[in-house]
């Protein structure tokens, strides 16, 4: 298989640099063609607007989703938008290497999903969820916290886990049609210490190993959805959906 | 009160630009004082990395965290930072204004909060959450979404809205310390029509002039904390926590 990782972090010898180095070595000798976009070290541009395109469809106005659209149809994307498009396209398993920042993906890699999930490549309309444009492939989380487990756990300080990373799971990987694996999470790393590092290590090969077989989370598929909302007849079975109570929102 | 909006939109004739537009004038008429942070405008530098100090605590390993608790004690920032900072510090209001990409805000407002909510300034050992540098004050998110509200609602495709706005209200704004107010949500703007879109400006006009008398969102107290998570005798009330069964990650 050929494998995209994506990485993040802007220091080279940080843990994040280690997780990446250790996918590399194991997936390569497993046989596995693998790529990295090293985002910090190749300086790439986080910012979506009208540089992405060197041909605007409108000159007046600009709409990221119609320019995107239009540069889709005409090959019409700036080079660094189209090298990591290329990437992407060619890679059967995504990984997504980054530090938790705030509860998502540092701005560099949410630059690089704005930009490169692009609106006529990677979703389209009808081209969505299991229908998706990556639909068939498979997409991975492998981050790091510095919150230790408890935190995250479901009644923890900083809310579920599974709920943290839905708007990643379901908006980004699930969305485009990608079949998401149990996300790889190294908790509390710069209070550890060097041994239980290199057992989180450890267990990432492992985690990595098993990518064949994993089975991916579950998402509920658009049969089960009518008017945007699950079916009457649907349990909600998802970090992301409920019939429950709201807290912070009119019912 | 002193109001920052915070506005994240490549384009000034959008719908974000013009909440932008209303939330200033409805605020400075009601005799507030608004400052305006126009990313896009001003080519704000989305990267959180080395650049954002002036003087480096660590030549040889870059540790963000470190670096940027460094620069609060030596006032070390870059320029574009501490200007950041001291709008940030100056406002007694913080209103963010962005349109939604894949379920979270665009990596240039991302990069901002990396860069700006710096440790050390932002938040500190033992200042977070009710203790948090900012308590006292108030935050809210001012957001537009493509999808339709019935998507967003609890059992919709893309799942509760609160849940996918847990990690900025909780994870960014309330663990600062921030009395988060309810948001103002736009949803469909491109589908809607130029009437919904001017009834959907009213509407925000409104919200606005209640900020002074409406109910923050409930937030669980450091008190009700034990050993980062909630105490057996709390009932989880809000929408990232819970005791239910978890469907993504193990128990």
């Amino acid at each position: 298989m050929r494998v995209l990782i994506v990485y993040a972090h802007p220091e080279p010898a940080s843990f994040n640099g280690a997780l990446r180095d250790v996918a590399k070595d194991v997936l390569c000798a497993a046989g596995h063609e693998v790529m990295v976009s090293d985002l910090y070290a190749q300086g790439f541009a986080a910012v979506a607007g009208p540089a992405d395109v060197v041909v605007r469809q409108n000159e007046d106005v600009f709409n990221l989703g119609m320019e995107q659209m239009h540069a889709s149809q005409t090959e019409a994307f700036s080079a660094d938008v189209q090298a990591e498009l290329d990437k992407l396209m060619a890679a059967d398993v995504l990984i997504l290497q980054f530090p938790m920042w705030w509860f998502s993906m540092p701005a560099i890699l949410k630059g690089w999903v704005d930009r490169v999930f692009a609106f006529g490549s990677a979703y389209d309309f009808g081209r969505t969820w299991e229908n998706g444009v990556f639909a068939g492939r498979k997409a991975m989380l492998s981050i790091t916290a510095s919150a230790p487990e408890a935190a995250f756990k479901p009644d923890g300080r900083n809310g579920d886990m599974e709920r943290v990373l839905w708007p990643i799971h379901a908006g980004i990987l699930a969305l485009c049609g990608y079949s998401v694996l149990p996300p790889f999470i190294a908790h509390g790393i710069p209070f550890i210490g060097e041994e239980a590092m290199q057992a989180e290590l450890e267990r990432y090969k492992q985690h990595l190993l098993a990518i064949d077989t994993t089975e991916a989370l579950f998402f509920h598929a658009d049969a089960e959805i009518s008017d945007y909302r699950l079916a009457a007849n649907i349990k909600p079975t998802t970090p992301g959906q409920h019939r429950g109570p709201r807290w912070h929102l009119p019912e």
